[in-house]
């Protein structure tokens, strides 16, 4: 399984797609947001000398659907605002939306027009042009010339790895790390976040300009303990709903031991060591938020009391997520039935025990 | 009708895609390749101590298909053998890839990795990196930041319109100029060819540097009388197609009446008229190619006797680009009739007649 083919998020916007289920994401944007615009003001006021017109921003796995544009907008409009506060005209803006080939653009460009209109609309004939470009391909590589970027936003990407680790074959009734995973499948996990995300450091260094600032909030875990589930609960629970199928001989053993997620949850604590490590970036904020399993929370199901619905807008949520990846894996006709047990499964932990998602939030400064 | 909404070529892989019938607009791109060629290797040779480091390069109206990347992969090739004579190191490439909205960029986009890789395999690891953009907009508004590109390509794009000519409701029974036509016809659709293209010249001359080139290849005319048939005579026999089935009552006499094409095939004279009028570009090349409409010279059929044959190939190539823009206005369902009777007339006319396409090609350097 090639990461690159298989993992993007449900395209098109139907029921199950993932422009219809993301409002967990808007959450976590809308609450690292007021982070993410005093990093994009820091960075114009220190380095606009070298704005000398246009400012280029890159979101980097932007995906398909309503927040793609919202955190755009977001960085577009306080930019604007900076600029109307202290009598400067507004620049042109070069905005790139990244993500995987796999990734729907057709559905994000066809959304463009409506919302430049409404962006003209709300902020008045002296916003600046912005010019929107598609960017595919994976951020583990080089996506832009150099010293090209001012600004770049990431938010829950950067826990996707560019491939499943080697080397865990023993993660037998497992589809992540687990509480009955073997040490070394945890050792394994950690190591290509490691690799990754030092990679990921190197191209953006070479891509952004000296003062440019990067922003990205990434799926992570509270606690510094590697082993700690608050990383892994939300997919051991997956892994439950399909070792119920395999006993019920609806998934074969074999293939559910096959199967491992390309996700890692780094702390606080692995961000930063990696930032320092790799050497060209100064971190200049760090903070971990939280945000609960409970859609109540985020805004879609409305009646608190109801955690059948809210165990089954998570799940919901997560088929979102990993639809593409699963039924490239087991096939498109149980996709139903694993969701349906997944909600189950979620509904009855949310109501005994409120879990949380926790989000690593970092802001740095290229030097 | 919104040209924006209802202007791109047929979609997808299939049968009956653009991908898989574009072989005459590959034909017109190879004969005009050699132009292209000298503009942008004369482009970086005078500017190349600007191009610090990225070279700019944007193909406008790129479609989705093997022409979308056989061009820039010539315009790279082009630049990185150029290096390689002088010694000079090749320079990073940003390429925008640039249709309308309803353009199928993901196909473009799945195709990328395996293009690029082939591209590195041919000319070796000393070319420099290469940075794909999809660009989504209409060419006849800004589409890139100002003075931030050094060369512009287009071929067989400028002769669709923003909009269908207004004032063009005596059109009777022809869905374009036509030798029934009332002249304030042709006068409306020239009109409205010469409002585009100066609208054209002037985003691109805000958005190339100074000695940055353009190279545009423009179905269009030979003769400069704006009446000759020339330029119209392939759309009016897919007017009597449709006329046919208007007389069989299949298709409606008022559904026909409304419907117009959105191109304009200018004339050498036209084009230079509207460059020299907007002011901002000189002139570096101007000629009339021509491409038989007997698709056994595109490299496509090869059994030159079977006239049958080479009249459908030319019917698959005009559904290729009709096919939205007619599905639209008449429905679904009549199309495969429609270019079965247009097949049929182009077999007789191709056998008859020898007719050709003319293709006007210029080269512009911004002041």
């Amino acid at each position: 399984m090639e990461v690159i083919d298989v993992l993007r998020m449900k395209e098109g916007t139907g029921k199950t797609s993932y422009a219809n289920n993301s409002s967990l994401q808007k959450r976590v944007i809308t609450i690292t947001m007021p982070v993410i615009q005093a990093a994009i003001i820091n960075m114009y006021c220190n380095i606009s000398s070298m704005v000398t017109k246009t400012l280029r921003i890159a979101d980097l796995g932007c995906s398909s659907g309503p927040n793609t544009l919202f955190v755009v907008s977001e960085l577009v409009r306080t930019i604007y605002e900076t600029c109307e506060i202290s009598g400067r005209q507004s620049p042109e803006f070069q905005i790139y939306l990244n993500d995987l080939p796999g990734n729907d653009f057709n559905t994000i460009f066809k959304s463009l027009q409506g919302y430049l209109e409404k962006m003209v609309q709300n902020m008045g004939t002296g916003l600046g042009p912005c010019f929107f470009m598609g960017t595919p391909g994976s951020f583990y590589g080089r996506l832009f010339p150099s010293q090209s970027l001012h600004f770049v936003h990431s938010s829950y990407s950067l826990m996707w790895l560019s491939q499943v680790p080697q080397g865990i074959e023993n993660n037998k009734g497992n589809i992540y790390m687990g509480s009955t995973s073997p040490p070394n499948v945890f050792e394994a996990y950690y190591k290509q976040f490691q690799s990754d995300f030092s990679h990921f450091l190197r191209c953006r260094s070479e891509e952004l300009v000296p003062g440019g600032r990067m922003a990205l909030t990434i799926l992570g875990k509270k606690s510094e303990d590697r082993f700690n589930s608050d990383g892994y609960y939300i997919w051991e629970l997956l892994a439950m709903a399909l070792n119920e199928m395999v006993s019920e001989e609806i998934i074969e053993e074999a293939e559910m031991d096959k199967f491992n997620i390309p996700q890692y949850p780094p702390s606080a604590g692995e961000v930063k060591l990696e930032v320092e490590k790799e050497g060209s970036f100064i971190i200049d904020y760090l903070e971990v938020s939280q945000v609960e399993w409970n859609a109540c929370e985020w805004g879609v199901s409305t009646n608190n009391q109801n955690n059948h619905n809210v165990g089954y807008d998570l799940a919901q949520c997560m088929r979102a997520v990993a639809e593409p990846m699963l039924a490239s894996h087991f096939g498109e006709s149980i996709i139903d039935e694993i969701f349906r047990r997944y909600g189950n499964i979620l509904c009855d932990r949310i109501a005994k025990e409120n879990p949380k998602f926790y989000n690593v939030t970092v802001v740095m400064v290229k030097k």
